[in-house]
């Protein structure tokens, strides 16, 4: 039985490193702003580290800073540990819960166990990823990312600080004391392989809340590609220009966006604009000769992702010559996440976990509408995730929060299901 | 007859005070950028003080820098000078005419009439109207607008740079020299009131060259009203948050565009967005919470403006209760030019030189599309416009074009308007 209330003060008590954007009187109503690698990530980290080595973990930080902390099991290690993982960095208007609630839960986990003297079979774990939001260093699941061979290290290391390009990730480890000496694979020979990955994290979303359910049973990740829209026209005044004879882009991004959003809801799919663009000398009366704008696609099938993009160019391609003259546009992938399905296994444990806390009726099985660290690790070791509700579905927010009784819930529902996979 | 190679001459040797944005090999292919009261509005300032001068006429300046070249005509004084004005001043990436030609032909009259020894029987004379452009101090047409009693004089002079909030209009009026004593109004006792006013002006649209047609008779400008509309929604995930739970302010806009522009289209009126914007912390997986953009309804008739406007605020009602649970705007009117009918007896004059100079069917009876400087002396003296095409009706652009023959066919047209004026 996790202990709710040491979890509860020992999350909170670590996110006076970073805390920010004050909301409400209650101390613990705050923000977070605890930038990859910044000096309150530090000083996370190293508490982190100090933790861990009470529990008598073993810690091995990796070359993208990642922090690996194994208790020994029964039967010495003949397999990799069983890691429980998410992160400790944070958006820069980011809430309390968001990554930080799965490495509090992990580490009560193996609290827990320590204090009843409960050892599994195989070693278990818990995993920090470095910069899974992507928000000071600009790639998101950066470092899992690394560990899965799906980004090349250097290419991480070379990510610089939006708002000042002196910095690198690289030279951040390096400042920090966290560019460790193994190779940030799951290669045994030389990086550090994990024999399972569990994740608790809250669901960012309004699912679990809006069905009255307490725990997520996610059995694996939607697809999704993100594509940057740019739409050429001809710059025009808008008092002497009749509608005949102007190509104007921001008219037809408009129509494009509506028009992606009813093809998406047609598919049951996702579509979503969140930055549109005109230039920076844009007037009330000019009639601007380019825009741009992101397209966001997800859905649980690739191949609905596909067939959602496919339908928006087409529908594209008829707006650009609607409205005088025609407009063109050209476009970019910008990020290209196929859908995930999680071990079946591992759905299984997280499944039997709820099941004996709260039954079939309370809970749900999903699919992760976002990306988490769960999504690459999957792909080289049986990976499941874990979700408990957030309050309206908010999160990358300073309101964002999730009750003692869901944390709580949630970090049993871990320990149950790593210790089912472990005997299993 | 107006010399048309002194014309072309004179107005590009006075560009080469604020000319860049080169685009052609041509010593004359370059836009300009001659802010109001910057270093090279002053230098042209200068210049046409002296010209003026050597033509013998009187010059006043008024508290807005307004500049009026007076020539004395035949009878005295009996009246105040029948003008023929426009401005300097360009945009940062404007052209060499806009405006430009307006003066330099008012000028070039004078001077034809001098070396002609002809005289008016009223004065006559030129004016340049100070900061018409708004484009470095907010206020388009300002010192017309404050001559006619509709803008206050202390708020155009508190307008501020809007690169450099440290310098005000007034500051700069003052730097120069240009704050003269006469008041800025058409007062006949403490101001400058004016007869008449003529301005010649490129048309700015492709009307004139798509019809075949060298002159516009413009016999008034349209209304128009400029909005800022502000969509309120909710932060969510792109990826986490159904269609179902999103209030999505930039999809409810681009409804709210496409819906601006097809409410226009029905009533032969025009609505544009030049301006759409989100706010700097946007990305491309988070519904953003709020959304601006402008929208600039015109039309020859105020009361369809009212009309577009009317129905464009319940089509964006209906848009915003749309789409999951329903987003929320408010707007704020930035400005309000209601529609201008000019002097009957100038359009006539007008009418008269076009008739004598290229005939009814090469010549056009039209609206102005755009504001001037003109619409604003219409409301205190008789006053009207004559249109010459530029190139594709490309203006506030570096690659804005007026070809030699039609800068001395308008400049011929204001000439015969004048003296047709002046002597009926
Ligand atoms: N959890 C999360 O926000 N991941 C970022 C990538 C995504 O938008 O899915
Ligand atoms: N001529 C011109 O561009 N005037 C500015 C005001 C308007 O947009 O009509």
């Amino acid at each position: 039985q996790i202990n709710s209330e040491r979890l509860w003060n020992t999350l909170h008590q670590t996110c006076e490193w970073g805390a920010t954007h004050r909301y409400g009187e209650n101390p613990t109503e705050t923000g977070m702003a605890r930038l990859t690698l910044n000096d309150d990530d530090a000083r996370v980290r190293q508490w982190f580290a100090g933790e861990v080595q009470k529990l008598g973990c073993s810690l091995s930080i990796d070359q993208m800073g990642n922090m690996f902390a194994k208790q020994a099991g029964r039967l010495g290690s003949p397999a990799p540990m069983i890691a429980m993982g998410s992160h400790l960095d944070t958006q820069p208007r980011g809430g309390r819960y968001d990554g930080i609630l799965g490495v509090m839960a992990a580490l009560e986990v193996l609290r827990t166990m320590k204090e009843n003297g409960f050892q599994t079979n195989f070693d278990v774990g818990v995993v920090n990823w470095t910069n899974e939001e992507g928000a000071r260093f600009p790639k998101s699941m950066c470092s899992s990312g690394v560990w899965a061979g799906a980004i090349p290290i250097q290419k991480a290391w070379d990510l610089r600080d939006i708002h000042d390009s002196s910095v690198t990730l690289r030279s951040e480890l390096e400042r920090h004391g966290y560019l460790g000496d193994i190779a940030c694979s799951s290669d045994p020979a030389t990086g550090y392989p994990l024999g399972a990955h569990f994740e608790l994290h809250i669901e960012q979303g309004p699912i679990l809340p809006e069905n009255n359910r307490s725990i997520g049973v996610v059995r694996g990740a939607q697809g999704y590609r993100w594509l940057t829209m740019t739409v050429h026209g001809k710059d025009a005044h808008t008092g002497t220009t009749p509608f005949s004879a102007r190509q104007d882009p921001l008219l037809a991004s408009s129509r494009m966006i509506a028009a992606s959003h009813d093809i998406a809801k047609k598919h049951d799919a996702l579509a979503s604009t969140g930055i549109i663009k005109v230039p920076s000398n844009a007037s009330t009366n000019t009639v601007s000769s380019q825009v741009t704008f992101t397209l966001d696609i997800r859905h649980p099938q690739d191949s609905v992702v596909y067939a959602v993009q496919d339908e928006c160019l087409k529908a594209f391609e008829a707006i650009a010559s609607q409205d005088g003259k025609g407009v063109s546009f050209d476009w970019t992938l910008d990020t290209d996440s196929p859908a995930v399905k999680f071990d079946d296994d591992c759905v299984a444990s997280i499944q039997a976990a709820a099941d004996k806390l709260v039954g079939r009726e309370q809970s749900m099985l999903m699919t992760s509408g976002a990306g988490h660290d769960t999504v690459y690790t999957s792909q080289h070791c049986p990976s499941a995730m874990i979700f408990v509700p957030c309050r309206d579905g908010v999160s990358h927010h300073p309101t964002e929060y999730c009750s003692p009784q869901d944390c709580a819930l949630g970090t049993q529902a871990l320990l149950e299901a790593v210790v089912h996979y472990d005997q299993s």
